[in-house]
C-alpha cells in the first residue's frame, strides 16, 4: 500500500543562511522507501545527517547569494501500521531499565511534565493499567482541548495549553506527552506525513513506551490512526521542527501532498481508534 | 592524580519505590576508576544503566518494605583535565554535521534558548569569535548573577534567572547554556564532583561545542576549573539528576566529600581561568 | 458578638526601613471597634492611611537604629456576617455601571483572568446565573485543589495553582478570582482575622458582586464563613498584604489570636456553606 | 493649541455584546474640550461611567441585532503639557502617603514589579535621585528593547519584553514601571492620542510620581512628548484598553486622527526630551 508524498517548503534569503529539514521519512523495517528525492532550487548540495538511534533523517543546506529557495522532497513509501492486543502490564512504580527509553520519562521544553505531577495523579491516578491511562489522556485531550488554528505560537508549551484549552497538533501531542511523563508512562513526539487529512499539513502525534513497544496515540482524532508516515520522533517538537533556520532566512510558505493509491476511503478512516478499542487493541506505528 | 569520593543519600519511604541515582562518574580515557562501589542500606540490588552516547552511568534501586535508606558511593578516580589552545575558528552560520552534537542547539527544559534569541545577540553578538562569545558568557554570569543559597528551586529555569540575578551552580549553568544555544553554540550541562569546592556539595556547569571538542565553562567562579569530576553529561538537568525519585520517597538529606591526595593548593585555584585566558588556553574535561 | 483580635509581627532590621500594614480591620456600619491599639516595639510614630474607597486602614512605619521589631495591633470588633437571599439575576453580557466595581473585572498580578477565558467558560459556562456560577466555582476548589501549606510561594499565581492543584488559602482566593473574572463577574480578594482557623494565622478569602452587593465566597471550607472580620480589600494579595516593607528589614514570625466571647461552637461551623445552601441564601460581610 | 482627535472602532458581532471603551480624553485644569462626541454606527445609546479618583471616562455600548458596528469619537481639546523643573529629591525608603499613589507601588497584571527587584537595583539602584533613576530607565529601554511592530500580544508582559527585548509602545511603558515599582518609585500607565505619530495609532507611555506629581516618562522616542493628549491612567494596559469586549463580538479595525491647527513642526519634536534634559526640566501631562 505505497503512499506518495511530496513536500515543498518556500523561503526568502537577505544573506547567507542555513536549513535543517526533517522531511524524509524515517526509514524502518515497516515502512521502506520505493523512491526517494530531496533536493533545492536554486540547487544546493544538501548533507544528510541522520541521528541515532532512531534514524531521523536530516538534511542541511548550506545556501547564500541567492534571495528565493524552494526545498522538495517527494518519496513514495510502504509503511504498515501494527495493530496489537492492547497491553495489559501493571502500573511500573519504577524507572525503564532500557536507556534509549529513560530520556523520554524527562520534562522538555515544551512538555514540562514536572510541572504536572499533582493534575496527572487526579485526572488519571486512578486508572489501572498505563495503557487504559494512556487511552484516558487521549480521550481527555479530545474532549477538552478545541483544535483551532492560529490559537498557538513555536513558544506554546503544554502548560499553556492546559490552561488556554486550545492549539493544534503539536499542542495537544506536548500535553499528552507532559501529563504521560507526569504518570511514569514513558512519551515521544512524532511527525508525521499523514493521508487524509485536511487540510493538507504536517502532523504531530504522541507515541507511549507499553509492554517494550511505543504505542501510538492522537488526541485530536483528526486522522486515520493508521495514515500516518513516520519523518521524526524526539523528545518534543524542539527537536522534531520540520525546519530548522540559521542566518538570514524566513520561511514564506509550504505545501503538503499525501496520496494513497489506490485512494482509500475503507482502510483510512478517523475513528480507527472506536475499532481499536472494540477489538482490545493498540496501534504501532513502523 | 586521584580524586577520593564519596557520597551519601538519605531517604524516608512510606511505600514502595524507586531510585535512579546518578553518583558514579562516567568513565572515559582520561577518567579511570582505581577502584568504585555503589550500595544502598538497607541492601537492594543495584542496576546499572549506562545511557549511550555520553556514559553516563545510572543506576536503579527498586526498594520496599523499609522505612529509611541510604545510598552509598565511593570511587577514586584518576581524572585529567586537559587544557588546549583556546579555539579560533570563526562563527558558523550552520548546524553541525555531527549527529551527536546537534541536539544541544536545541531548547530544553531548563534552557529555552528559543527565548534568547534577540538578548543573546544584543549581549553577545557583536563578539567575533564562538569561542570568545562563550567566554564572554560565563564573564557576564559571574558579574551579573548573585550566588545566593536557595534562591532558586527545581522549577528554576534560565528564564527565571535572568531576569531574578540570583541562583545556583545549576541556573548559571542552565542560563549559559540557553545563552549559547541562542548563538548557535551547542552546549550542554554536566553534573560533577568538585575539589575544594566549600561547603561540599555536588556542582554543575556547562560546556560548548567549539572546534570539535567540549570546552568547560563555569559563570560561577566557585571552583577550579580543573578540579571536577564530571559525573554526567545532558541537555539540562532534567536528564542529568543525581537522584530522580518514583513512588513513596522523599529525599532527607546528603553528603559529599571529595578529596586529593596529596591534598594540593598549588594545582587547583579558583582563579585558573585567569591563567587559561593569559596563556589563550582552555579547558577539555575527560 | 465581639471578637478579640491579636497580631504581632516580627521583624529584624540591619539599618533604615519602612513597614506598611494592614492589621487594622476595615470599619463599616457592620463592623465596629469597640477598643483598638496598633504599636510598635521600640516605639515609632505610626502614619495612618486610609485607602478609598474600600476604607483599608493602613498604617506605615519608618525605623532606624534597631536591629529587632515587633508590630502589636490589639482590638475588639463587633462584627457581623449578614446572611441574604441567594442572588437569582441572569447572567449579565455587559459591564457594570458603578465605576468601583469595574476595576474588579479586569486581570491582575496574581488573577490573571485573561488567560482563563476558555477554561472557565468550559468548566462553568453552562450553569445558569451568576451566583450558582460562582458557588460551582467555590466547590470546584474545594474539590479539586489540595490545601497545602508550604506549596506555594509570594509568587505563585492563578495559573500556577491551576496547574499545581495546590496551595493556600491565598491561592484558591486568586485562582477563584480568576475564574470569576473570566466569566465577568466582578471579583475581589479580601484578607481576615478568623474565628476558629486552625492553625491561627490570617486568612484569605474572595467576594463577588452579585446584584449590588459583594458575596463572600472561600474554596479552602478550613473556616467558619460567618466568622470572618475583614481587614482589607483589592484586586488580589498584591494591594492587600498584611505587611509591605521596603528598606533593610526580614520578617521572622508573626503570631495572631481571635478570640470570641462567650467561645461559641454553635454559631461558628465549617460546613456553614450547606446551611446557607439548604435555605438558598448567601452571605455579606459587613 | 488646539488638538483635533479622531478615532473610529470597527467591529463584526454575531449576538449580543457589550463594548466598554476609553476613547475620551480624560478633563482637567490643562486638558479641556472645546467640543465632543461619541456615538455608534448604528446608533446605541452611549452610557458614560467615569472611574473616580482619575477621571478616566468609560463609555459603554450594549448592542444586539447587529453584525456590524462603528465606534465613532470626535473631539478637539486644548491640551498643555508643563516643563517643570526636575525633582531633585533624595531616594525615599518609605511608601508613600498619598493613598492614591500607593497602589502604584504594586505589582499588575502586565508589570509584575515583584519579578524585578534584584535587576532594577543592579541596573539602576546605584543612581542617586529618584528622578535621574526613571530617567536613566527610559534611556535603558530606548537602547535595549527594539521598536518592532508585531513583536507582541495582548498576553506580554514586562517579564517577557525584557527577555525578548521587543516589544511596541505598550511593551515599553509596561517594563517601565515595573521597573519603576520595583525601585520603589510609584509608576502608572496612560494611553494617549498623540501628535506626530507616524502611522497614526493609540499611543502609551508611563508617569512615575516624584516631588508630588507625575512626570511623564516614554521609552520609544517615537513622539514629541509634549504632544500627547492623556485618554487615561491606570496600573497597567489591564485596566486602560482603549476597548473591552464583552459577549459575541471582534475588532475588524480601527482609525485614528490627530491634528493640531496649525501645522506645527516648530512646537513638536522627538528629541524633546534632549531639550528638557539640557534646560533640567521634565514634562507634567496635565
Amino acid at each position: 500500500m505505497p503512499f506518495r508524498l511530496q513536500s515543498n517548503l518556500y523561503y526568502q534569503l537577505t544573506g547567507p543562511a542555513a536549513i535543517l529539514c526533517s522531511l524524509r521519512p524515517h526509514r524502518s523495517e515497516g515502512q521502506r522507501a520505493r523512491e526517494e528525492s530531496l533536493s533545492s532550487n536554486p540547487e544546493f548540495a544538501p548533507l544528510e545527517i541522520e541521528v541515532a538511534p532512531f534514524s531521523n533523517r536530516l538534511t542541511r543546506f548550506e545556501v547564500s547569494n541567492i534571495e528565493e529557495l524552494c526545498i522538495h522532497y517527494e518519496g513514495v513509501f510502504d509503511s504498515e501500521a501494527e495493530t496489537v492486543e492492547a497491553p495489559t502490564h501493571a502500573k511500573p512504580v519504577s524507572y525503564p531499565e532500557d536507556p534509549e527509553v529513560l530520556p523520554f520519562l524527562f520534562p522538555s521544553r515544551y512538555a514540562p511534565s514536572d510541572r504536572f505531577s499533582q493534575v496527572a495523579l487526579e485526572l488519571f491516578g486512578g486508572i489501572e493499567s498505563p495503557f487504559a491511562q494512556a487511552l484516558a489522556i487521549e480521550d481527555w485531550l479530545f474532549e477538552n482541548i478545541n483544535y483551532l488554528y492560529g490559537s498557538s505560537n513555536e513558544g506554546t508549551s503544554a502548560e499553556d495549553t492546559f490552561l488556554q484549552r486550545q492549539g493544534v497538533c503539536r499542542d495537544f501531542a506536548h500535553l499528552g506527552i507532559a501529563l504521560c511523563r507526569a504518570l511514569f508512562l514513558p512519551a515521544r513526539y512524532i511527525t508525521a506525513y499523514c493521508y487524509q487529512l485536511e487540510p493538507q499539513d504536517f502532523h504531530a502525534a504522541f507515541e507511549v513506551y507499553l509492554d517494550g513497544r511505543w504505542h501510538l496515540f492522537d488526541g485530536t482524532r483528526l486522522v486515520p490512526l493508521n495514515a500516518l508516515i513516520k519523518i521524526a520522533v524526539g523528545r518534543d517538537a524542539a527537536e522534531t521542527a520540520v525546519a530548522s533556520l540559521s542566518g538570514n532566512i524566513i520561511s514564506t510558505g509550504m505545501e503538503i501532498y499525501v496520496y494513497h493509491e489506490p485512494e482509500s476511503d475503507e482502510a483510512f478512516y478517523r475513528d480507527f481508534r472506536d475499532e481499536l478499542r472494540d477489538r482490545n487493541q493498540s496501534l504501532v506505528l513502523p
